[in-house]
């Protein structure tokens, strides 16, 4: 890993200029600074900046966030409005689009979102995982009164459990950290220390642990006809049994990023407990430093600022 | 493996005593004669009967088909006609209640299903595994039209793709034997021999290989936001790389026992090629002899009579 200055980027039409203000280190950061997906290039995909140059001067001067799925915009997939899958696409940060960690990044002007006025830049930082979290509600229609269970108190395990609590479920979290679940409980969700998980019990269960075990672990706790809905991304191959999940025809789905509106919404609710998921702050010239702080067990959300 | 005499099984309040007219092997009963699942005891659960003693007299004499779990008709799952799930069900030559191998089996009566004048034991004994490939059509929207990827050749394969080509659906069928695929082309499913797999084409992919290997390949095939139908049972762990899952957003979903009324209308219809799904007949004393020709690479149903 290194630190390197860089030129203003030259922009291409339809892009901004944006100057970064904040950034989040995500789990997929580290992953891919160890080398996961041949990944090479500079990362970066959780940010708020200020618009500096965009053709459309209204723009400029604005404080966004930016959906991170760079799509061709001409396929059926972005015809659908489900650019986040064109077959074309780049991806800040991660597939070939130079990300966040930066005093200045580019996006196209239609992937940003204006941060509403009020809102603080740690909480709008948040708004990318929060959008994977809010995708779990556009995929699986998790009724309000449902009893839905999180596996994981990771970062992600964290924004998922309150963003389905305040969407009215009824959350009980799996972790193996009392702090961390408390954080998740300000919102309303139930957490328990994961010793013995309960065995066919939750109609809906979402694995956010990031680990290999969490899909079976999760499959085990799941009812006959309930779903699974997987939110780890894990390197390499997990090792499944699949006779559960034929025998009780379970279904599993894989769950990505999502749209911006409805998480800036949840955000500005002031109902997740964000501020007591930061665990510190870095400047970007001291990016290795925060991203070792960010690889520490029990650390959650590290933000670099420009 | 071996063949034995046994007394006629007494009734218990609410079974029927049948006597078997026509039972199929099924690559379930090779796994289990294997010692799969733990299995001990006497298999089968496709067959034709006839009825020779019930409470309800009007039964007797009757031919019919029965649904396989036996549920214990007062929990949840029974409640809502999911008794396919009940947890304190039994499984007839799966789970704890004797199989159709034999001379004479009972079942409860509401298991039973009264075979159509006109459909000959051949074609009826087919209705389990037809009830299996009905199962899709409940758990997934197929619409008439879709395409649909049926990956596999084999016995439940057939019947799988050509009860999605008889809904309507345009079903492509992968496999590697041409005059396997043959039988599914007379009902309109397209085969095709597996070579080179498409990849992230179909909306609607199933996996019936019955192999470890299937289900990536099945994933592979599949486009973002699309759905894997499970029906391969393997004994033991997959190895699955959840990546493809997780950024295509896929549903994979378990599949597996069918309501047994719209297998015999479709069944009644004579638009599912049966008769060539039959490699041979045995009678029950050569059940040994069924079973290995069973197991043989590229036979497909061998039927045992009583």
């Amino acid at each position: 890993m290194e630190v390197r200055s860089s030129a203003r980027p030259r922009l291409k039409p339809g892009y901004a200029l944006l100057r970064l203000r904040l950034a989040g280190i995500c789990n997929t950061d580290l992953e891919l600074m160890r080398g996961y997906y041949g990944f090479s290039g500079r990362p970066g995909h959780e940010f708020v900046a200020e618009v500096v140059a965009a053709e459309d001067s209204t723009w400029i001067g604005k404080r966004v966030v930016g959906e991170i799925n760079l799509a061709c915009g001409r396929c059926d997939w972005c015809g659908r409005g489900l650019g986040r899958h064109c077959p074309r696409r780049t991806v800040l940060g991660i597939v070939r689009h130079p990300g966040a960690f930066a005093e200045f990044l580019t996006l196209p002007v239609e992937n940003l979102r204006e941060v509403p006025r009020g809102m603080s830049d740690e909480r709008a930082v948040f708004t990318e995982p929060v959008a994977a979290a809010c995708e779990i509600l556009e995929q699986c229609a998790i009724a309000k009164g449902d009893e839905v269970a999180v596996l994981g108190d990771g970062k992600l395990g964290l924004l998922i459990s309150q963003t389905l609590a305040i969407h009215g479920a009824q959350v009980h979290q799996f972790g193996r950290h009392r702090d961390k679940l408390k954080i998740a409980e300000k919102a309303g969700v139930t957490g328990e220390i994961a010793r013995k998980l309960p065995t066919n019990r939750y109609h809906w269960v979402v694995d956010a642990t990031g680990s290999a075990e969490g899909l079976a672990a999760a499959v085990s706790m799941t009812r006959p006809r309930g779903t699974v809905i997987c939110k780890s991304t894990v390197h390499g191959q997990v090792a499944l049994d699949m006779a559960p999940v034929i025998v009780n025809e379970i279904s599993l789905v894989g769950s990505r990023c999502g749209r911006f509106e409805p998480a800036l919404k949840l955000l500005a609710g002031n109902k997740i407990n964000t501020a007591e998921m930061i665990a510190g702050r870095l400047p970007l010239s001291e990016a290795p430093r925060a991203f070792t702080f960010a690889a520490q067990k029990g650390i959650l959300k590290v933000l670099l600022t420009s």
